[in-house]
């Protein structure tokens, strides 16, 4: 192998006891774990990654104030939170109080609850309340160790509070280092107002907010939730090849409360991902495991919800599927950032390895976002996304159950998060 | 009312949106919640709590530099932890993976999993070594707002080192500011080496390590582990009355895999508490319902250790029994020291209210240590622990499941965790 030039390294982290690369060819296991590891980074990218005795081969070192010393922990990705709905006002703690104390539905809804309650409390507040409130969620985010994280629409319901709450999350770009990745989901439930009119509804994300969003590329990607009360497995095709149409890549909530046979639909679109997947059966999973569209489960979410049915993930993966996990944070159904603490429910309720729950949040989840030649995994001219767990074993992230072992956090290269 | 002379006041806390007292007689419903609320502390003890327009009068303030303005937050007992396994050493991160993947507990046994191995690990460590372990999972403890934890010993398993945890416990009271309240436990299992000769160890505990915790007071009450493949309920029976002759109430692990109708003997004998109780029926709940003994629950470990069926929580508030709810923090079953997450457990998988959960782990947790009077409500006299949560609604605690909202922790009168 002919020398290289060496690159000028900006950071740099030594003395890491095991590094999880998450891909597989450049270290051991299904983790591509190297062990005695260092990193090195040159602006937002990594330039070195790989064994520490290679290290000053590979790259010129800054400044020793620019090199951290790890003393053997475990470095990982920075996490991914592939599907959130980051964006919302008003709480429903109340709502979680009744719900739990045996409140039914019905008598929730009564009392003002559901998601209307974030749909009127979402329309009321300003750009500016949405922004002080999401920068909050991100900095707990961030300090479980997660640096990217998904944002939905779907509490705006109109054209101007959609458009509302996706210029917050472009906004948030400028003003948070958690880098946000905005889906439009106008089509999360039929609004109120449109109750008796569907049509319209669907005629006015299809001909008016979807171009808009598109034109000022405000979302990468379009959501529905296809389920029974909120749209048919046609309506979602119809929206989804609307949203096609304008570039934007297919996104569905799908098998959550029962069966729609939404995953045929979403492989034929070639979909970035299918969620939630509580009812999916084993023909759905064959046909996704020979497609490019990622499988992401939400354990929290049916925990948090109330609901005893699990998403088969030991099946899923079994069955070849590409398996995400995500919180699904939101203010009804799962109401947690703390992605680390789902990871364990992963294993406990779906039945994933700890190998592939770690996967679920690095690199299975930056492929439900677009972005696995960008991030989910550590190697040169990835981006400098990393966490630095306060452990030598990294099986400690889901062994510390609902625990918090971020230690370091960097991102874009820069340290953004120091544990007490 | 004749007025008495102010007491000086060395801290108070102001601005309180909420301050949940846990008195009922003090304040509004179930928590005894008193709105615009201050707090003023005098050495370690609370010297006033109550409405904020009344302070002045009844305390004189300390200088501005020792009044922290809650700015409308929540304030509420410093959190009682009641059942943890502190004091261990060893990593079962591996037995928690292999589990998850499906090994079966023969395989784990095989492998050097179980119990066994954290009594190995832990018969091999030095005090020092389990003393800075145990004072690292304490950091973690006073993070999530936990000022009291209670520590079992039960990985010893022999004379030397059932007194080692102990006393490990005992000198983290002068290095943490946690309290930590020691709890006997040599009846956790029968070690290895007498599991021919039970009858053998039975003599040891009773007349050997018994009297020794109790000569050299390293702990305050006796808890035996009463199930199928642990100890008989007639061995319960003479292992808890030897330690009442000592002066050690006694605590059982009851019901937890089966039902083995230890709660009449917690009854008869005045046990401080019955724990887990996944099993226990309604007709135990009447017995306990009339007695002092508290019902802990342990909802993260039913989840943690993989089983599907929670301690009837909701019945046994029904029934009239006080419950408490634990972490049971140990390596094995139930690896977690977050108490708000273990709380939302409780409502979501014991259908406690989240009042009756927040109750679990105050004023009911510290019945459970015979600190009723002491600790685990807020009034003048009571020890000045104190949560503030970083929030203007005490159900946040709960809601924001896995998350971590303690702001500001006081303990003994002193502030001991500022959040980032």
């Amino acid at each position: 192998m002919h020398r290289m030039k060496r690159c000028k390294a900006e950071r740099a982290v030594v003395n890491i006891g095991s590094l999880l690369t998450l891909e597989p060819g450049s270290g051991a296991g299904p983790l591509g774990i190297v062990e005695r590891a260092a990193l090195a980074f040159a602006g937002e990218r990594i330039v070195y990654a790989g064994p520490e005795e290679k290290l000053r081969d590979a790259v010129e070192l800054p400044a020793a104030g620019s090199i951290l010393d790890a003393d053997g922990r475990v470095a990982l990705p920075g996490l991914v939170d592939c599907h959130t709905h980051l964006v919302f006002a008003g709480s429903r703690a109340g709502e979680f109080a009744a719900r739990v104390s045996g409140k039914s539905y019905e008598e929730i809804l009564a009392a003002g609850g559901g998601i209307h309650s974030t749909v009127e409390a979402t329309r009321r507040a300003s750009e500016s309340e949405l922004l002080a409130l999401a920068r909050r969620r991100l900095d707990r985010f961030i300090s479980f160790g997660v640096t990217t994280v998904e944002a939905k629409s779907g509490y705006g319901l109109d054209l101007e509070n959609e458009l509302k709450l996706l210029r917050v999350a472009r906004a948030l770009r400028g003003q948070h280092p958690v880098d946000v990745v905005s889906t439009f989901l106008g089509a999360h439930t039929v609004p109120r107002e449109y109750r008796e009119r569907r049509e319209a509804y669907l005629e006015l994300l299809v001909h008016e907010v979807l171009p808009r969003v598109a034109a000022e590329k405000l979302a990468v990607s379009c959501d529905v939730f296809c389920e029974r009360g909120a749209f048919t497995l046609e309506e979602t095709r119809r929206i989804l090849e609307a949203g096609l149409r304008l570039g934007l890549p297919a996104r569905l909530h799908a098998e959550q409360l029962s069966r729609s046979g939404s995953i045929a639909l979403a492989v034929e679109l070639g979909a970035l991902s299918v969620d939630h997947l509580e009812f999916i059966d084993e023909s759905d999973a064959r046909l996704l495991s020979g497609s490019r569209t990622t499988a992401v489960i939400l354990p929290a979410a049916t925990l948090f919800a109330g609901k005893q049915r699990y998403a088969p993930g030991r099946m899923l993966c079994d069955t070849g599927c590409r398996v995400a996990v995500s919180t699904d944070f939101n203010p009804g159904s799962s109401h947690t950032q703390n992605l680390p603490m789902t990871l364990t429910l992963a294993c406990l309720g779906c039945r994933l390895t700890p190998e592939e729950a770690v996967r679920g949040a690095t690199r299975h989840a930056a492929a439900a976002l677009g972005l696995e030649s960008d991030r989910g995994s550590i190697g040169p001219g990835k981006r400098a996304d990393v966490l630095i767990l306060d452990s030598p074993d990294w099986r400690d992230l889901l062994y510390h159950f609902g625990g918090n072992l971020a230690w370091r956090v960097f991102k874009n290269g820069q340290e953004v998060l120091v544990s007490r």
